[in-house]
């Protein structure tokens, strides 16, 4: 991901050493494994791993892997003969990588990095929620005008679209976790997924160490609809950043100005157009949206690799892998800031409710005059031929309506019919589903 | 989805009558819980569905909605004369439809409809995984070689990528079940999601009636995330389709033959090229997989509705979601019938383990000299040395360490080495993680 | 498609009929090339032209294919054996298809197929051409606000949105016959491309008289990075059609109200509501133009086939073929009528563009300042300080300049500061690069 | 593009320092303008130009736009408020980007970058068509066999495939050439593209010296079709890329073993399997075509911007661009890499022609037999029956057939029907359509 969009927990999470240390831990902790087994003197996977502690891996242990790499053109084998450099440890370097071959080392320590950075998602999309939440909770009763195809429909609490927002994105919470679980797999089969070079047990202590679950049955390669799962629950996560995203830049927009995003001190923003500001945090959020939904298209694709492995699917992983979880993180990081520091115009939600004179309360009036016992014919009648005057002379419709003679309501009772609360009266039960 | 490729099941769930039978339903369970609330006169809702079962809506009603359509362009207005005319009751008419939107009823409508076709697809798969057990099993402790990058690695049970093509499937069925949990859900909150004009009680009781749950907040629609949820499920079930076939095509190559789909008696293959049989049936598998991945995009666009809903996604759904989950039936009724069948030519397993003259042994003789005490460089180098001069000189690699004379295995304990069955002896407890 | 977004001229030109008629020419023409190299008696192509017009293919004849297909489970043979029952010609059925293989008919007719549904959707595009440029037209000299992130920007005109719209559908018309030229290839080159059994004559004679030039290289099939050119043109103009759809939905929202899209007569709307028309006809196209990208997909997947050929494609471009190109021939078709019945209320272009009171014309203030001789830095400041005012207070930035004492432009001078024609001054110069 | 897959010149070519050059190139051209209609000092863009070239903007001048732009929230003023700082030019600051809006630099920058990117990726292009020429005329008349289904089908010439990819990469020069000219704009048209405050002068002269085209009628941008046909143009490039991969990944496989991509020198395969050479640059190349469709989907949903822009697209940009013409130039270097290097077996073509023992050669036979007299009938029943019997007993065709009683064909008559070279008589012809 371009630096732009890096946020630095991601970064230093898909750097280059942070995935070697990653895979020397896997391979340190298939060594305790051995050791159990009785298949390797005792104490080396400590001896290695206190060496890693003192001596962390650094950029440029990534160089010195690159270097070798160059000649070997072999990732894993250029690897394993750095670290033994690295820590100098021969004996170490002797049972290092037994029995194993490359994806299992890669495979599970990607497994792992990708776990990781799903729970870095996890906690920002929290913040995301709660700053949903409290947008729900400050505006659930405060009137505004609901909107369908664009255009004025009923009032209705403004409140109430942060807590669908807050909905969707705990749904999104749900499938991420669940996608976590699909990822949190560690597979130490050997070279086609048989064991045959490498027991089970190595597997499962290794898988336990690391916090995951055992891969039950793998080829060379974990199976990528796991993979797909994951970049599957990003890009619908990112369906949701994008619809927030929308609904706010129409907010926005000069002639409804209901909200508006942040607006930094010193930010560029036209002086001489003090109206001009725009909403650039949200469309970039729209784009990155679109970004997540183009990364899941290939993950899709390599889920049918040949036989017991091709490696078609590595070049891609190395880039929507790091790409997808960055972009999302950093965006769901800018969403919370923007909706934290979200600036709501209560005098324009007011301003556009009557916007239609009163044309959104038709319904509420056309069902008290069938209440009040006027035939449906005639109560419909009658509120059409006014909204209709209403719309094109551009009058009151309440006025309109008192005025017309053939209308039996009047007075206190119809000005009661014009009230947005009534539209809110069903919000607590709502708001109730999610204990708020 | 074009007549080739529809499932009788699919094709009945997804015509236009069935889905106005699925509004009519929706219609009249909402009578009833406005009967319970003592808005509605008692018996109506029965009268209904009573109208609905002796007169069922049919391809002649559907006809009659699209000519009420063509001028009202307003597809539920014109289902709900038409349902008037249908039945003539004045009285029902009278009632119908109270205090609902025309969403209340598609959505809700078409949520039942898709958990329904989500059953179908769960049922089908279940046959797929029923077939990939059977393989699964039969073929436990057959050898065969396994292939990484498409080239020979070592030996392993043929019977072990049916094992992981049957756990995939175990994941996919995972997937739809949750996706199918996430799509269940009823709404009847009215015109911008506030239950305004219907509380919801109406609500309660219709959710209850379809076997559904409750959206616990909307706006004038259920969130599309959920759509996408499902769409995201079947594009990954169709990656795992993809998977099979493109294994399968690979095992049916002339030179490789160790597997064949089915041949229809009558079928027309080529005569006079007895050889040639096309795996046509799993070439079209693979392209139902595109087709499902390219309708979950689509799907994903779909999320990010203008405030509370704007149109745009319904001409999408009402071309993907016929034709996805219809395509997907298809695929996998498809599948289960070439699995059933598939034909396995196990002397070619053979012959293909044998083709490299043992080298793909040469790990188990490493292992094995080393464990006999030879240092691990000179073992690597007679077992390197006699693997290139079996490779170029096209000799058995077993004969080549027979006669050589650096090498201390010999005879019976040699020849124990080349043995395919020492690679399948984690096999068991790899299918003991799934019972089997 | 589903048939609600099927034209007719698409239904007609995709159906099993048509598609039927058109390998049945195919097939005839090779005829014709055959006897004129004398492998053929004389004749027999000009008697199956003749009983082709007299007895034209029925949908009866497609489904008697079917039944023969059920035995054959080769859609080729079962059309060569439906054919000759059809004529009742066993002498032509002795030659037909000599030398060819499936795909030299299949493919061939398919190529033809598909360049009159891409002749019928430049046709359509011409329409919409000619629709958007009426606007631009009539439109050229209207001032209206422009709006960069939603938010006003500075005034502009009117007509030079349909302008930008007409230029990309000329680039699109462009894309579209590139298209059109790359999938215009007949190819009968037998079965593995090298034209074994039939020679080029044979491939070129047919090719002239379909109107298509030769594949110059062939496989078993045509190759099909020819497709994805199309479908790539397709949801390019797809794209596009959003593009006019989002403005025009845009300029319905309540609020803006510039335009609308036709409402037609006996058309329910909210009656009880008469602000409430909704632009669903172009949230349709919106989702149109979703299908359209999820259809290009699978056809870029299509590119990679096995060898000489799998089939994996066809059951893919069964799908998306027909129904890329039908909705895309729908969209057009809608946007045409749409555009053409476009309501602009132009005194709403005038209350939007003064909604700022003034602010749009700040930077007009401030070029007139600096040009007055006020240095740049006094100049900013007044016009900084008045707009803000302006924007604070909601009072009117005209008035407040005019009684800066700092501001030494006023009277006449000032007020012509505010005129949006200032902003349209070049754009005849634009217009003129379109000969308008 | 992550480092693994970046090339040197496209490193360079989007280099932060690079797109400043280029920005302050454009503003540069755009000051010659201004001074040639007098508006601006005469002799300021030649010492702004002088300057750039004395003084190369820097990786350091990236870094102090990156830490101004921490304030402003602003790239373009970040921009030039930096570039005033490193020219220390005051009076080149008082008239850069004169009339000017960010979008007029930074999109015709863009538009140069990705121009100068398809070049790059056009002579990469050039090579691998080289090294697909050579390939196609070394064997053009080298007899291989041709599959269909992945299943042995006929006979041909193994070059004319390498003449397919050489044909299709010839298209997609063309398609590369035509989105290189949709693509070479210039806009210098200000904040809503109605050059309010630059006149249309100023355009032409900066696209002039950039070499690029007017943009005929802009908003505020560039319109995104042109962006979506560029992206197009390498999505489907990268599908040719695809096919060529795929195929020689199965020429690879272990039974087939007809080709190899290169190995380098001290490369790590494994030593104790000298089989084991891995297609992996060729599985990287599926990779890399599965991220190019990817970057695809974003770019189309870029067109669609909100009246005259929104901000969506630029995060989009600037990642898919960068990476998309990156990756296509790595993949390109690397493809032609292994064509040049590819090793061809030719034993093992004559092997595999061989392996059905003569069945291939079976529609020669039954021509051979009509053309003796045979009714085809009866040609037919003894090509079947024999090929039949060569199938299930796996004996030679040719020998059955020779001991045929019924058939009248024998001898050198016979033999010289199970001639490959018969396929390959219309090679040359099909070569001679590319002048080779």
């Amino acid at each position: 991901m371009v630096p732009r969009y890096q946020t630095p927990e991601m970064a230093a999470l898909w750097s280059e050493e942070n995935r070697y240390r990653m895979w020397a831990l896997v391979e340190a902790y298939a060594l305790e494994a051995w050791e159990a087994l009785g298949q390797v003197p005792r104490g080396l996977a400590a001896r290695l791993l206190q060496t890693l502690e003192e001596k962390p891996l650094t950029e440029a242990f990534a160089q010195r892997v690159a270097e070798i790499e160059e000649t070997t053109r072999h990732d894993l084998v250029a690897f394993t003969r750095a670290l033994v450099e690295w820590t100098g440890d021969e004996e170490v370097g002797r049972y290092l990588h037994l029995g194993l071959t490359s994806s299992d080392i890669v495979d599970t320590a990607q497994n792992a990095l990708l776990v990781r950075a799903l729970d870095l998602i996890l906690e920002a999309l929290k913040g995301v929620q709660e700053a949903l939440k409290a947008l729900a909770l400050r505006y659930k009763h405060t009137p505004a005008i609901a909107r369908t195809h664009g255009v004025h429909a009923e009032p209705t609490s403004f409140g109430l679209r942060f807590l669908s927002f807050y909905a969707a994105f705990l749904r999104d919470e749900e499938r991420l976790q669940r996608a976590r679980e699909t990822m949190g797999v560690a597979m130490l089969s050997g070279s086609v997924g048989n064991y045959a070079h490498v027991p089970p047990e190595v597997e499962a202590h290794v898988a336990k160490r690391l916090g995951l679950k055992v891969e039950p049955v793998s080829t060379q390669v974990v199976p990528r609809d796991r993979h797909a799962e994951v970049l599957a629950a990003l890009a619908i996560l990112g369906g949701n950043l994008e619809r927030v995203a929308v609904e706010l830049r129409h907010l926005q927009r000069t002639e409804v100005l209901e909200a508006q995003e942040p607006f930094r001190e010193g930010q560029t923003g036209s002086s001489s157009m003090p109206h001009k500001k725009n909403p650039v945090g949200l469309e970039n959020l729209t784009g990155m949206a679109r970004l997540l939904r183009g990364y899941l298209h290939p993950a899709l694709e390599n889920i049918a690799l040949w036989h017991e492995r091709d490696i078609s699917h590595s070049s891609v992983e190395r880039v929507i892998l790091p790409d997808a979880t960055t972009a999302l993180h950093y965006a769901l990081r800018r969403l919370k800031g923007i909706l934290e520091g979200l600036k709501v115009f209560e005098e324009n939600l007011q301003r556009n409710l009557d916007l239609t004179r009163g044309l959104v309360y038709s319904q509420q009036v056309l069902n008290a005059l069938i209440a009040e016992g006027l035939p449906r014919e005639r109560a419909y009648a009658l509120v059409q031929r006014n909204a209709l005057r209403s719309w094109e002379e551009e009058k009151s419709f309440l006025e309109l309506l008192e005025a017309d003679p053939e209308n039996p309501l009047k007075g206190e009772r119809l000005r009661a019919l014009f009230d947005p609360r009534a539209f809110l009266r069903h919000v607590d039960a709502i708001y109730a589903r999610f204990g708020l």
